[in-house]
């Protein structure tokens, strides 16, 4: 038998212990939002040290200004054998609304669909803490079945990827010449479809922002004042609508000017490509595209640059009735980018536009929460096409090169380290990341541990 | 001495006892909108029932399908003499947003101010504690000083009107013949400025609403759907800014048909009031009227209707961030109204309004809050005559006919009982009634008080 198939064979015959992990980690509620959560934050960091020790990893967990880093590497591949840096996260978004989940968020459980296939359930069972696990269990696999890893394999994963990683820069300015591999490593992203898998190598990129509204010094008696004293209320929804306009576009003056067109090779793919807009929407329960009119839905999730409103708070949300004339109200908004938007400048625009349309007496305040610059990723490299091979030879047919939701690190580990990123991913689209009732499915999780046991073949044997 | 005189000097003496009686109601936290406080709801019920006992009232708390009535009866006036029916009420707003109070709520204190008066402070302090026990202590007064009231006195305090008074119509209904008198008194009304009493004889009317707007099924992961999923709370913004056009005035087609000018008599009276419009707003941190270009300022918050957002709510508002599409958003909003309006002719346009400018995927659900129907009062009765030569007398100039926010309960005593009422109130527009910190002069409570003394003394007389 060839180490390959040995290889995947002790895949298949860790599934069960490798669930029973994987439900382990998921039982950590490490919310990296929640400063009540910092010690079960903590708890996932070393929980994973602690698991990529027992199998041979030089692991440790390194503190930052926030949440910490687990840092591991492996010694044992054959000499001259590329090095490659997995990147994952192991913190998880917030789990509220609590009342739409249907089972505890931090209790995993297997669950059989009609279809033939089984949920893993839970906060954090696909992203990230399932998909990282993939990469995880095929270490394991080589080296049950081999002894050793075929390349030169570097972990290292991150606690505030949901927070949008504030101390990642400074770590890996810090870390340079440890971290330093032929490539980066990421399985945070989508399949095509269930029976395709893609490779991402465009990702937006973001900028975050929150910000307040104040119009009188309190909240007023709307009996007395009602009419004559301006409403922070009313301010804030006509800012927010003032943003986009009725043909889905943000209003922004200037906002476009750094957005290019496709590449024709990239738009041609695209339009080849069996994507179906009442299928993508309607599995949410909406029919009608939102985003710009004259583009392709795909277009809209893939390659244009959008406005989003997060939260919107302020005035009376009591029972009852509260006659006010509100005196503050709150948003959390952001951009998604792509091309050569720049995140500071998006921001500082978006700022310009909001203070454009404040009336005289009234005043705001905003806060940064994050940014991102948009990634392309290059189309022609060896390794992303070792990756690829890999991919078809577990799938049977060709992956997908596609692009995603905004991974903030990307522009990190380009910046800091000249590096970038292989974006391999076994998520499906419904698996409510970021919402009530997350889940992975078990063939995404079986066979994506198989997929990174070939893709690691693949780049030991070269060529490609 | 005469009786009138014997009756003010006993109002004078009683002052500290007075308001030792007012603050032990203050602390009483009867927030009717909080489902946690109907026991101190009815705790205010009580104690006001305890304390017209005490000075002869047969006092009775009755039960509705609410918080209660408390209903008292003064048999002991001449034969002849008028009937008057005082109303008010004993729950208080809401007091958050609590961190912004200087001190507790429900902890009333003095405090004495650089310009020589000295507030009472608290929850209630104005609105309306301490101004309807400004008539109780009247009744007190006359009692004290001469053993009887001079005109037979019902009294009607409610548990409900903070929530739009649900249970006083059928109340009203029940004891028909039990409250019916030659008039209606309320307190809980503003002076025109601290030297100049006014008796209010508009109201605004009111229909206020709750809707929740849905898009997507859950919240969805930005990264994946943003820029084709419809956000709830972007459609939200959409729908509340175009409610209200850049001139001030309410969008909804068909809002103004039922809106009457000012009798020219009364408008005429207005533009000669020395309302000062920068004191007005400056005195809380506005300066830009926002109301109908067209419209003065006194006109904008006496004469014409307004719409108000008073909560908005939905998505994420914790710390960070959270890159969600948000499927769902909510607001509470209501329409002053005027003249002719009706409050559900008003609510069915509005609702109307709304779905009209819903994207097609999207839902809307409405909940009906309140509704009250604007009031004129007759501005030629003996009885009002009477009232404003009452508060001549006690504040040596004429008092101002005005007009002021929504009492809802007016609609309710005109059509259930076939009364109109005479606002007279002793509040300033400073008070911040509905807001942290609010308060009460000692001197509308004191010279309040010794203006029923006066007023029930000329209705006693007749004539005017």
């Amino acid at each position: 038998m060839s180490d390959l198939n040995a290889a995947l064979d002790a895949a298949d015959a860790g599934v069960e212990a490798g669930l029973a992990r994987l439900f382990e980690l998921i039982r950590i509620p490490s919310v990296s939002a929640d400063p009540a959560r910092v010690g079960d934050v903590r708890r996932a960091a070393d929980w994973l040290a602690a698991d990529l020790a027992s199998m041979g990893f030089e692991a440790s967990v390194r503190p930052t200004g926030g949440h910490p880093m687990v840092v591991a590497h492996d010694q044992g591949a054959p000499s001259g054998a590329p090095h490659v840096l997995f990147y994952g996260h192991y913190d998880v978004q917030p789990e509220d609304p609590i009342d739409l989940w249907h089972a505890d968020p931090f209790t995993p459980e297997l669950l059989p669909q009609p279809d033939g296939e089984t949920w893993i359930t839970g906060r954090g069972a696909s992203d990230d803490k399932g998909a990282l696990m993939t990469f995880v269990e095929a270490c394991r696999a080589w080296k049950a079945a081999t002894g050793a890893l075929p390349c030169r394999v570097s972990i290292l994963l991150e606690g505030e990827e949901e927070i949008t990683s504030p101390s990642l820069g400074p770590f890996l300015e810090a870390t340079q010449g440890e971290l330093k591999a032929d490539t980066v490593l990421v399985c945070d992203t989508d399949m095509w479809d269930r029976e395709t898998p893609a490779i991402t190598t465009m990702m937006r990129g973001l900028a975050s922002e929150e910000f307040t509204i104040r119009s009188a010094d309190r909240d007023l008696h709307a009996g007395i004042f009602g009419g004559a004293a301006r409403n922070a209320l009313q301010v804030m929804a006509d800012v927010l609508a003032s943003l986009r306009r009725p043909d889905g576009k943000v209003a922004i003056e200037g906002f476009y000017a750094d957005v290019a067109e496709l590449p024709q090779e990239t738009a041609d793919i695209w339009a080849s490509l069996p994507f179906d807009d009442a299928a993508f929407l309607g599995g949410v329960g909406l029919s009608i595209p939102a985003g710009e009119a004259d583009r392709s839905v795909l277009e809209q999730v893939w390659a244009r640059p959008t406005f989003e409103v997060h939260g919107i708070w302020g005035g009376y949300s009591g029972e009852g009735f509260k006659s006010i004339v509100v005196g503050e109200a709150h948003a959390k908004v952001s951009f998604r980018l792509v091309a050569d938007q720049d995140p500071e400048a998006v921001r500082a625009a978006f700022r310009a536009h909001v203070e454009a349309q404040l009336p005289g007496d009234c005043t705001v305040s905003f806060k940064r929460l994050g940014a991102a610059a948009p990634v392309m990723m290059p189309t022609d490299s060896p390794m992303l096409r070792q990756a690829l091979e890999g991919l078809r030879d577990e799938w049977g047919k060709a992956a997908v090169a596609g692009t995603g939701g905004s991974i903030p690190i990307l522009a990190e580990f380009r910046e800091r380290l000249g590096m970038d990123a292989l974006l391999v991913g076994f998520a499906r689209f419904d698996n409510r990341v970021h919402s009530p009732n997350e889940k992975y499915d078990l063939s995404s999780y079986v066979r994506g541990t198989r997929s990174w046991v070939r893709i690691l073949d693949k780049f030991a044997n070269g060529a490609g």
